[in-house]
This record gives C-alpha cells, structure tokens and sequence, in this order.
C-alpha cells in the first residue's frame, strides 16, 4: 500500500532504503518526522497553519492539504516512526515536470547555533541563494516518451550558476525537440509561465501576500512548480502549480514581514517574467519571418 | 565660504575637526573622498549613473544631483583632498526631520573580504538589518521652538529594537505635544507618509523601480526621509521627500535584481503603511468619541 514516491525531486529518498517519505494510492503523502526537532518543528507548523483563520483560502491553495500525523512503518525498516500526513501534490499527475526552488538569500534562521549559521553561509554563498535570493534544490524534466526525464543529480543542481538557473528556467518550458539546441525554444511558456492561471500569476498572487503578512517568517522554505507536458502536447489545458512546502524552520513573524522570503521571491518573479517576455518577443520574430513572402521594398518589389 | 553641514545625522562629521563633509550658501554639498577605495568607487557610481539613461526620471529624482568632484581644503586641515560635489538635499529647509535608514538585511556584498564580511555580519545581527532588512544609522527630529531637535547619539541608535525602530517612525510623524505621552498621535502622518505626493507613495514608486531594475545592487547604501515640521505646522503644504545616498558599495546588477535592497524596502513600506492606517483609526475613534454625546443605549436613553 505505501510505497516510495515517484517523482520527488530534493530530500531523502526512501527508495534508497534510507528514512523517506512514502505516497499511497489514495493521493496522500506520509513525511516522517525529521531529526534534531525540526520534525515536530514541521508538525507544530502545520497543526497551527491549518486552522489559522487569518490566512486567506487564496493563498492556504499554495500549501499541501495537512491530514495529521500517523505512526507508520519507516521506510528504512527502523520501525513505528511518527509521519506528517500530508496531500501527495504530484497525485493524479502523469510525468509531472518538478522545480524545487529554496526561497531566500539566507537559509539559516536568527537564533540557530554559530555551526549552523556557518554551514548555511556557506552553502547559501557557494550556491546562488546569495547572489539571486534563491536556489534550485531539485528538479525533474519530461523531454518526452523516448527520452524520459531529465534529473540532474544533487551534485549537479548545486552546482547551478547563475546562468544555468537562466536556462533551466528556459528549458522548463520549451519543447523537447528544441532543447539540445543553443537556445530553447521556450513555446511552452506563455501557457505555463502566462495566462491567468499560470506560474506567474500565481507567485505575484504570493507576493501580494507576503508584502502585508507579519505571521510567519518561512526559513530555508522550498517553492515547488509543478506542470504536466504531456497534456499541454495532447492540447488540454495544462494544469501549472506552485505549492510551498519544509517547514522545519518556519518563526513567528512578530509584526514584521519576511523580507528574506519576499526578496527571493521577487528575484524569482523576475526571472519567470523575462523568460515569458523573450518568449513572446521571439514569437513575434517568427511570425515576421513566416510573413516574409508579404514583405514590400520600398521601390515596390516584393521579396 | 564653506562650513560644516547643519543638519547631518549620520557618518563623519566635520565639525568635529575631523575629515567630513562640507556645504556652501548656493546648496551644494561637498564629500571628501572616503579611504580604502570607497570613495574612488562612489565617485565612479555618480559618473557613471549620471550619464545612465536606462534610469527614468522619476527614479533620478530621488538621487542628489552629481556636480562632479573638486579639490578642495580638507574639514580636517590635511590639505587639498578630492570631493564629490553633489545637490545639498537639506538646502532651504527650516529645521528638517531627517531618518536616515540603511536598507537592505545584510550590508556586506559578494566579493568583500572575510574580516569585512564577518564585521558586517556582526553589526547587522546586533542592529535591526537582520531582523527588520533595514537599520535605523540616524536622525533628528524637531520637536518645536522651545525643545529643538531630539537626535539621540550613535550608540543609542545603533541599539534600536525592533519596537524602537516601530516607535521612532511614530514619534517621526507626531505632534511635539504628544511625544512625552506612551503612544505620540502620529498626527502628521497623514500629511507627511500620506497623500498623493507623500513618504509612502515614493516609497513605493521606488519600489516599482527596484521590482525590475537589475543594473544596479545597491549594498549598504541608505535612504533619507526628511520634511520640515514647521511648514506642516504652519498650515503650508510640507514637502515630504526621500533620497538614497552613500554609493561606495554599488554593483553591477548582471541582469539579477536587488533582492537585498528590495526585502528590506517592502519591510519599510509595511512599517510606514502600518504608522498611516493606525493614525487613521486613531482619528477616527476621535471622530467617534467626539460624537458620543448622540450615542443612545438599545432602551432609549441617550448618553
């Protein structure tokens, strides 16, 4: 009945028979409580979110359903351990393409040990969380039936430049055949980036919130952005999604906003956003092109 | 010809016989250039923002105008040294109300030293940068004829609370009668951070900018809110206005924005917007009050 997710694309992986998540058949997520306290950290999280009435129904969509915790057999066979039990996000979903993306341009948390501190400075600046306010931690890429999914390991994703966070962000929604080119194409991205209920949409949808809210502070939070090829190919309206999910670090705000979130998520905002405006201003280009047997020189010759 | 500035609330001061900065009777403003670099380094920001035509207007405006640089005797009597000569921003004022707020929630940037970066790490953890994304580095504030201006020392402002920080930009906007009282009645700020040419709405103007903008990162740089009191009191409309100043630690921006700087301006605005709808309801409990004598109880009787 439980078994290892498919499609998880940052953390522990159960199916290395180490301690992981576990999915059932029923769309449910079983993440058993993480070590050092930040597992019932997460869980006093989510206990006090789901029945916080000051978040508004808008923005409690961008977070995983929470179903409560439950004793379960751990995925490394250590026994009964304690599991969130939470919506499983990619249920339903048939080769989901997955972008985790750790929001701000610090993980670590006022308060945190100096060891703790030290090892996220450095990680935070050898990674692009510094420089862009935020850091690709995960991801999965559907090229298409021949060629499957593209998973760069762990290795890899930290090791992403700025420039690669450019062309992953390119390559996310641009057509299979175009992506061992030079430049992606990107003709995925006004459907999935734009619209108005695409990705875009969504995160300022996000930002607005995050420009009044004074209750929580999201440390080292990861921003999932999620969308399915396959039905955007099969031409059904895709479904593109943004959830936000680790909440081991989550503080109270105290009347102030989380700049470090907000910062990172505007960052971001910017990027979507220039990837989306050369999108359309390349599909003005070709359209141009396409009309080049219509176009006139002045002295009346038509090429 | 030239003399010490009046009204300088923050970084040296020349008056006390050391390296400061000068000004003159036709408003402009004379900087020494500061050692280790930083000066030829802020020397080149204003040269080259100057010329930046990618720079809109309604940005420029709130940078001090850029003369050039001159040589000339230094505030310290150690000889002709180079300055920038730059708009005088309090020029013509009576009395200004200045804050002058550092922004951004880390005030050291890529590529500084390790003793450097370790010394900002430290003052921005024992200031409100960390928590609040900006500082509070110095102010005055006029409280009328007869007390003059409050402007507490350096030490006493590098130890501002987070509830300091909320309080000072209530007392900023308050009657000089009610500052001695356990909550000032901010009843200037509808005038001052209000209104259609107010604090807020440059605030957010320059938000828009920084939204977008990804040529410059402006590290460690601060932001003036300055207006005369008198003016308001006197019944004339108050010229209300905000200014960046101190560019030794610009950076190319390299196609990211200024996440760093833009954090902590949302946090800002949150703090200023928060000051406004409180002044607001506070007047209209006034309101309220002032009318009880026409409050009748659900059994007739009236008040």
């Amino acid at each position: 009945m439980f078994k290892a997710p498919e499609h998880q694309v940052a953390g522990h992986l159960a199916s290395d028979g180490k301690l992981g998540p576990l999915v059932d058949d029923s769309g449910r997520f079983y993440k058993p409580l993480q070590s050092d306290g930040r597992g019932s950290k997460e869980l006093a999280f989510y206990e006090t979110f789901s029945s916080d009435t000051r978040v508004p129904d808008n923005i409690r969509r961008f977070f995983p359903v929470f179903y409560g915790s439950q004793l379960l057999e751990a995925s490394n066979g250590s026994g009964l351990c304690l599991h969130l039990v939470l919506q499983d996000i990619v249920s339903g979903r048939t080769n989901p393409s997955i972008m985790d993306v750790k929001i701000g341009s610090r993980t670590w948390y006022p308060g945190a040990s100096d060891d703790y501190i030290k090892k996220c400075l450095d990680k935070d600046g050898r990674t692009t969380t510094v420089s862009l306010g935020f850091r690709i931690a995960g991801l999965q890429l559907y090229e298409g039936e021949e060629s499957g999914f593209w998973k760069p390991g762990r290795k890899e994703v930290q090791s992403f430049t700025v420039d690669n966070v450019r062309s992953v962000l390119r390559r996310f929604v641009s057509s299979s055949s175009s992506i061992g080119n030079e430049k992606p194409d990107c003709s995925f991205a006004p459907s999935i980036y734009g619209g108005s209920a695409g990705i875009l949409e969504q995160l300022l949808e996000l930002k607005a919130w995050f420009e009044d809210q004074t209750i929580y502070h999201f440390h080292s939070c990861s921003l999932l952005i999620l969308f399915d090829k396959e039905s955007v190919l099969k031409g059904s309206t895709p479904v593109a999604e943004i959830k936000l999910i680790d909440f081991a670090h989550v503080l109270e705000g105290k009347g102030v906003i989380d700049h470090n979130f907000l910062g990172g998520l505007c960052s971001l905002i910017k990027f979507v956003s220039d990837v989306l405006s050369d999108s359309k201003e390349s599909s003005i280009t070709a359209n141009v092109e396409s009309e080049k047997p219509h176009v006139c020189t002045s002295n009346g010759n038509c090429v």
